[in-house]
C-alpha cells in the first residue's frame, strides 16, 4: 500500500509504465544493501535510462517533496540504500552503456549504472583496465557515490583520485556537468570531488569521466605465509614505508583463510597470509618482487607461492572477493557485518593487535582483513541478525575499533562510506566540521529529498 | 587614509600592535601578485602568528563587515590578490612553522605560510621531499587555495592529490579541521577538497597536513633538442600514452631557451627542447631513460644532454623556475601575463599549433613553455602595463587560446586559478554548474567577505 499522492503516481506511470513498478518485491530488494542493517522498503522504484529521466524524476519528485534514493548495484554495507523515510529507489542499472573511450588520453565516459566488471571486459581488448575494485561488482555511480576503493588503491587511488568529470542531476531536476577532461585544472571550487563519496545526498550521478591505465606489461601475484599477523602488518607497513609500488597489497588472517578454502574450493595452507600483485615492466617487476621478498623474509614470513597464469592469478583474487561472502556462509542466516577502520600506517600494527584484543571474548565468528597499504583493515562478523544481544555485541566492538582508529589521525571509515551505520561517528572524526557539511547539504537540498535521513542526517 | 572604521582599527592595533599596519608601502605591497593585473590596495595589513590570531581577525571583519583577504606569498599570477573593495589583507608569512614530519607515514603537517622551499629543506635531512613545485616560492596554504601543481605533477599529482588535512578558519571566525591523517576515508562529504582550489573566498587555511615522498634514489636529468615543437609535443604525447612514469617533462621553445639562456647566464643550444627528469630506483630510471630515448629519437629528437651532478640539476631547474622572469626581463618596464590551459594530451599537439598560429602577427614578446605530461601549457607575454592596445592584443590571444581549449574538453586554467583573470570563462567552461559555486559561495560565507569579488564574482 503505497502513500505516494495519486498525481505524482500517475506521472510516473504515464512516463514510466512498467519501468516503474510499487510490487513489494521489487520495493524490498531495493530497500536494503549487503549488510546487517535492517531494511526499510521505499514506496515505488523507477527504472531510469537516460539522464534526462533522471532529471524528470527528480523534479517531479522535488515539486512533491518526495524523497529519493539513487540505487546503483545495491552492494554497499553500511545501510545506505534504506528508505527511512520511504520514497522512490531510483535504480540506474539500465544506464549501462560505456559512452566513449579514448585510448589515447587514457579515460573514458560511461553511464553511472556501467559494473565495473562491464567495463574492464568492455576495456580489455584495447589493452586497458580500471583499477578500482570494491571486490562485489559494484555500479561506477555506486563507486564514486561512496568514495569506493579496494584491493588496488594502494597503487592507484580510490574514486577520489580517479574520477574526472561527473554528469549530475541536482535536487531541483537541473543536470550540470562538474570537472572536465584535462588531467588537472583549477578553475573554480572542486564540484567533482564535493559529489564523490555524497552518497545520493547531493545529487544523482548519471555520467562519470574516469582515468584509465594501460594493462601492465607484466603482472605477477604472490602469496606468503605468516606464523602470526603482526608479523604480516611488520612487513606490509616497511613495503609501504620503503616505497615499492606494490598493486595490491592484502592481509588475510587465518580465520578467513580457512573460511575461503571452504567457500571457494581451495586448498591454501591455514595461516596468516599477505597477498601482492605487481604490476609494470617485467624488469620493475622483478625488481619489486626482490625487493618484496627480501622484507617478508626479514619479518619471519615464507613459503612465496606464485600464480603466474591469468587463471591462476583470477582464482585467488576472486576467491579473495568473495571472503566477506566466506566468513558469512560460514553460519546458516547469517548476516555480515564489516568494521572498515583506516589508519596511518605506522599505526596500523597497532590497531590491528587492538582488534584482536577485543575480539577474544567475542562469540560471533570473525575474520580480519585489510588492504593494507592504505592502513585500512576490516573485521567481517558472521551475525545472526535475529540476536539483539550479538548485535549489541558487535556494535560494542566496533565502536572500540572506530575510537581507536580516531585516536590515532584514522578515519571510521575507510571505504564503505557513512550510510547510516557510521553517523554516529561523523562528529568524533571531524568535530565541528560536521556542521559545515550539514550547513552544504542544506544549501544544495533545501527540501531533504535526496536520500534523506543518511551521512548529516538531516531529513 | 583608511576607510575602516575606529572600532575596528582599535580593536587590532590592540591585539596585534605592529603586526597591524595601514602603511602605504606595506598596503601596496600586499595588493598584488606577479602578473600585469593592476592592483588595488587593501586598508590595513595584519600578520598573523597562529590559527586563533587568523580566527580572531576573521571574526573581527565578519562583525564589521570588512573584505579580509588571505596573503600567502605574493605570487599568484590571476589577480587573486586584489583588494576590489579594500579590506583587510591578512599575511600568513609568520606562521611559518614545520609542525609535524612523520617519516613512517610520509606526511607532515605544516602552517600555512610555510614556503615550498623552507619545508623541502627541513625535510632533507630526513630524506624527504614535498613535490608539488610551483616554481615561485609559494606558500603551502597559498598552493593548496589555488590548487597548485608544477613541473612535477605528471609524476606526484597537484595540491588536490596531495592535501591529507587542513585546518580552516570560517567567514565567521569558527576554526574546523577537515581530512584526516589516514591515506583514504568516505566519511563524509570532502571539505579538504573543497578549500583546495577556493583561492580564499570560502576559508582561510591556518595548516596543512600534506603527503611526502623519500628522496628518489636516483635522479636523472636529461634534455634534448628538437627542430620543431610539433615534434616535442609529438614526443611528449607518446611518453605519456606509453605510461612512462617521468618525474617532470617540461617543454620549452626556442624563444624561451634564449630568454633563459641570457636571464641564467646558460649556453643551451637554441632549439626547441624537453627537459625529463626521472625518480627510482637506478634499475627503473635506467629502463625509463631508455624508453624515453627512443621516443625521442622517433619522433626526430636528438642531443640527450645529462646534468647528473646535483648542482648541474639545480642549475637546469632554477633556470627553467625562472622561465617567467626571463621572457619578462627581455623588455625594460615589462609586466609577465602567462596564459594557463590545460587540455586532454591527445589535443596538446592541436592546441599548441594553434596557439603557434594565431601567435604569429603578435608584436609582444612572447615564449611558450609546457607542463607537457599533464597536457598543460604556458605562453608567457611581456607586456607593457600602459599601452592599452598591447594588453587588449593579448587579452584577445588568450581568450582564443581559452576557447580552443574549452572546445576540445580541457580548462581555461591547469594550475593558476581564477582570480579576476579566468572569471569570464568559468561559464564556459563549467555551464551552469556555475550557479552551484556560487549558491555554496553564499552558503558559506552569506556576507561575502572572504576575498570578495573573486572566482564566482560574489560581492
Ligand atoms: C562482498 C563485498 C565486498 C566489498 N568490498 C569493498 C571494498 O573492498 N571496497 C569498497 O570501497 N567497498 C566495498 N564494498 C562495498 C560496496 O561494493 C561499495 O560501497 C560500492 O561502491 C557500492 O556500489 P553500488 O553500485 O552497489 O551502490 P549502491 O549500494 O546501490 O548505493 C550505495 C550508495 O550510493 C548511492 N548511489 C548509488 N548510485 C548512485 C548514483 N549514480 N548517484 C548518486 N548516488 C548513488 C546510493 O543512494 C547509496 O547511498 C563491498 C561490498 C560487498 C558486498
Ligand atoms: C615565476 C612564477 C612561476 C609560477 N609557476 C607556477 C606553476 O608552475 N604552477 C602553479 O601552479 N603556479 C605557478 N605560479 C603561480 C603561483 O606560484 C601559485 O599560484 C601559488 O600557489 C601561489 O601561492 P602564494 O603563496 O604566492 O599565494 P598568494 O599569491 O599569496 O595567494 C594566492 C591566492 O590564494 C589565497 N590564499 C593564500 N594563502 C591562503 C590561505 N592560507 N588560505 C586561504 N587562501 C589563501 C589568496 O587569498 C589568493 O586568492 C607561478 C608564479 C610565478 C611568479
Amino acid at each position: 500500500m503505497s502513500v505516494l499522492p495519486a498525481a505524482f503516481l500517475d506521472a510516473l506511470s504515464a512516463r514510466f509504465t512498467d519501468r516503474f513498478s510499487t510490487a513489494v518485491a521489487v520495493r524490498e530488494q531495493h530497500g536494503h544493501g549487503e549488510s546487517h542493517h535492517t531494511g526499510v522498503i521505499p514506496d515505488g522504484v523507477v527504472y531510469a535510462e537516460s539522464t534526462e529521466e533522471v532529471s524528470f524524476v527528480v523534479g517531479l519528485c522535488a515539486a512533491h517533496d518526495i524523497p529519493v534514493i539513487a540505487y546503483g548495484a545495491g552492494t554497499s554495507l553500511e545501510g545506505h540504500l534504506i528508505a527511512l523515510r520511504g520514497g522512490i529507489s531510483l535504480d540506474l542499472s539500465r544506464m549501462n552503456r560505456v559512452t566513449r573511450v579514448s585510448p589515447s588520453d587514457l579515460d573514458c565516459t560511461v553511464q553511472a549504472g556501467v559494473t565495473r566488471e562491464a567495463l574492464n571486459s568492455h576495456l580489455r581488448d584495447q589493452g586497458l583496465f580500471f583499477p578500482i575494485d570494491p571486490g562485489a561488482n559494484a555500479s561506477i555511480g555506486g563507486m564514486a557515490a561512496t568514495r569506493a576503493s579496494g584491493t588496488n588503491a594502494v597503487r592507484y587511488g580510490t574514486m577520489r583520485e580517479n574520477v574526472l568529470a561527473l554528469t549530475v542531476v541536482l535536487p531541483t531536476g537541473q543536470v550540470i556537468h562538474t570537472g572536465g577532461r584535462a588531467r588537472k585544472s583549477s578553475a573554480g571550487y572542486d564540484l567533482t570531488r564535493l559529489f564523490v563519496g555524497s552518497e545520493g545526498t547531493l545529487g544523482i550521478i548519471t555520467e562519470v569521466t574516469l582515468r584509465l591505465y594501460g594493462i601492465p606489461e607484466s603482472i605477477s601475484v604472490a602469496l606468503c605465509s605468516f606464523d602470526d599477523v603482526g608479523q604480516a602488518v611488520e612487513a606490509a607497513t616497511a613495503i609501504v614505508q620503503l616505497g615499492v609500488p606494490v598493486a595490491r597489497m592484502e592481509l588475510m588472517d587465518r580465520g578467513l583463510i580457512s573460511a575461503v578454502n571452504r567457500y571457494s574450493g581451495l586448498d591454501l595452507t591455514v595461516d596468516d597470509k599477505l597477498a601482492f600483485e605487481f604490476h609494470g615492466s617485467p624488469g620493475s617487476v622483478e625488481e619489486h618482487v626482490r625487493l618484496v621478498g627480501e622484507v617478508v623474509t626479514d619479518a619471519g614470513g615464507r613459503n612465496f607461492e606464485w600464480a603466474t597464469s591469468p587463471e591462476d592469478r583470477n582464482r585467488l583474487w576472486k576467491a579473495r572477493h568473495n571472503a566477506f561472502y566466506a566468513v558469512v556462509s560460514q553460519r546458516p542466516g547469517a548476516k555480515g557485518w564489516s568494521s572498515d577502520v583506516c589508519v596511518p600506517v605506522s599505526e596500523l600494527g597497532n590497531c590491528i593487535l587492538h582488534a584482536r584484543e577485543i575480539l577474544k571474548g567475542c562469540q560471533v565468528p570473525a575474520a580480519i582483513l585489510g588492504h593494507v597499504g592504505d592502513g585500512n583493515f576490516h573485521v567481517v562478523f558472521a551475525v545472526d541478525p535475529g540476536n539483539a544481544e550479538e548485535l549489541a555485541e558487535v556494535a560494542r566492538l566496533n565502536k572500540k575499533m572506530v575510537h581507536k582508529a580516531i585516536s590515532v589521525g584514522g578515519t571510521c571509515t575507510g571505504e564503505h562510506g557513512v550510510g547510516i551505520g557510521k553517523m554516529a561517528y561523523l562528529r568524533e572524526e571531524h568535530g565541528d566540521a560536521v556542521d559545515l557539511m550539514a550547513l552544504l547539504k542544506h544549501a544544495v537540498d533545501p527540501k531533504g529529498i535526496l536520500n534523506p535521513g543518511k551521512i548529516v542526517g538531516q531529513a
